[in-house]
């Protein structure tokens, strides 16, 4: 029997797992990622972690066939580097693969978290089975990956599958990425509690002066209780409250128009929705398959069913580890 | 020295050529494909000349690998059948693969057209080396095929890759095929010259009334002389032409738009534009080029190469016939 150590690298938090071969984790610890310290400290921190997890589980370091580490992109694969990401000030160009390797005496594979997070779920969560597979994680921002014949697509530039970023309002919302109208600007966790708390605190009226007054348009739920999560928001969005209704409903709208490309794109057999938003299970999934089934075409039946992620917050871990086992465990 | 026959299969006519290992075409002819034939008399008529120009070339029967049969999709490559054509009425769940197997006497590969078409410029055309491309062939509607390390992409139901019907504008212009704003609404050949007739016959006045005449708005040229091609769309919006500058710059905003949704998708080196819209050359090019560039992210330099596919209407026999080679032609 041999095992893997995944390490899913946060912008706050950094999970570290040991895995077995049958992707079960055996132990397992979340830790502050604590960025501002510097990839070196962080990465001798982490491997800290990770020797003691190794040792919990009554493990040597040879039962270890090496790492998976998952982080934030975008990056340089064939480098093994974190080209610059979002959420890790001042992290440009940092070979946090080498780095790994050197301080924990493993081999290690790096990829890319939303890619982690979509073959996990695709080797032991809801797409086992599914050779075709994209896995959107609805959370900070939408990190997704995509599955294609069995192994995570990368492109040429090793940044495929960023399907947070596709434009699904053109000139609409500014993203920090550059871009505008990007699908986490309207769907992700964040972005609906971020829309839904701009919402209450400016309603819109049509030409105010002429205008009647609209008294229903906005209960007084969305500013005396400030929904904190998407959760929250879906379920005042069901119990009435108009802002919360309409914040909702659009983010399934273009959901619904990211699942529609994804499926011309991809044709995948099944497309999972994970992270802080799919919280929310069926009244996520129930208004996303409606907006589809309206808006998808007509002319061929090849629509992936749309489904939970099973891994939750695991998913990253499992599959960073399950890419060490590929790259590394010769069984 | 082999040889493979590619036939790629219109509506309204069908390419057939003899082609060799080096991908040049020795032999070749258009034919009326007359589908309200029917399946079986159509391919009874392809059969004879293909063997014409089998013949025509100096070749026997034997000389001949197999056969690359490119089609209008929905297919199901699985069954060899066409499930559904716009432009071939009547065709349903026709088994083409082995219709023209039976008939020819050689070996048969089904492919979607886009996807030959693709496959064709990646082995032989402009995007030769690289393993990872997408081709947008912008004519009747836009036909696409994407190329995943060095192979085309079929996902889960046959039908990746079908990013015409990726929607660019939600609630947007209706499509034959069931849904609102896809890709091919705005920026096929036909879609140009259908949206600048119907702009130039009902021009839009803000309030009639009480507007001020707009002398300026629409030349005189998009009414007396009809542009007949996206060409001479394009040229006539570089000659000043309002309605035709607004059409073309509209089809190559959205064009960008899909390209940035492809290089988040895909992460192609190259993304080629070909058919009828691509015959405007730099006046395509370099509008989609600079709407690229401003739609898209600042976060990673991961920007395909967008330029101009290079086989013409020949792409896709070329590349049904290398899809038979690499199909059969052991050697």
């Amino acid at each position: 029997m041999s095992f893997a150590v995944g390490i899913d690298l946060g912008g706050t938090n950094t999970k570290l797992a040991v895995v077995d071969r049958a992707y079960r984790i055996l132990t397992h610890r979340s830790v502050p990622t604590q960025p501002e310290t510097g990839p070196r400290a962080v990465i001798a921190a982490l491997t800290q972690v990770a020797e003691a997890l190794v040792q919990q589980a009554n493990l040597a370091h040879g039962d270890v066939v090496g790492v998976g580490f998952a982080t934030p992109g975008p990056l340089d694969l064939g480098a093994g580097r974190i080209t610059k990401a979002a959420n890790l000030p001042g992290w440009h160009h940092v070979p946090v693969r080498d780095l790994l390797r050197e301080r924990i005496g493993l081999p290690v594979t790096l990829e890319n978290d939303g890619n982690a997070a979509a073959f996990g779920e695709y080797i032991a969560g809801a797409g086992v089975g599914c050779e075709h597979l994209v896995v959107l994680t609805l959370g900070t921002g939408v990190g997704a990956g995509v599955i294609v014949d069995g192994a995570v697509l990368h492109g040429h530039f090793d940044n495929a599958g960023e399907l947070g970023h596709m434009i699904v309002v053109v000139d609409g919302l500014p993203c920090p990425c550059g871009q505008r109208g990007c699908l986490e600007r309207y769907a992700s966790a964040d972005a609906i509690v971020r829309r839904v708390e701009a919402n209450a605190e400016t309603p819109k009226r049509r030409n105010t002066e002429t205008c009647r007054p609209e008294p229903t348009a906005y209960s007084l739920q969305s500013t005396a209780e400030k929904p904190r999560t998407a959760s929250d928001i879906a379920r005042a969005a069901t119990n009435g409250d108009a802002v919360c209704a309409k914040v909702w409903d659009e983010a399934c709208k273009y959901l619904a128009v990211a699942c529609v490309n994804i499926q011309h794109a991809f044709n995948p057999q099944r497309i999972l929705l994970g992270g802080g938003m799919s919280l929310a299970g069926d009244l996520l999934l129930a208004p996303v398959r409606e907006h589809v089934r309206s808006q998808a075409w007509s002319l061929h039946a090849d629509l992936p069913e749309i489904t939970l992620a099973k891994l939750g917050p695991d998913a990253g871990v499992i599959g960073a580890a399950a890419l060490a086992f590929d790259a590394f465990g010769s069984s």
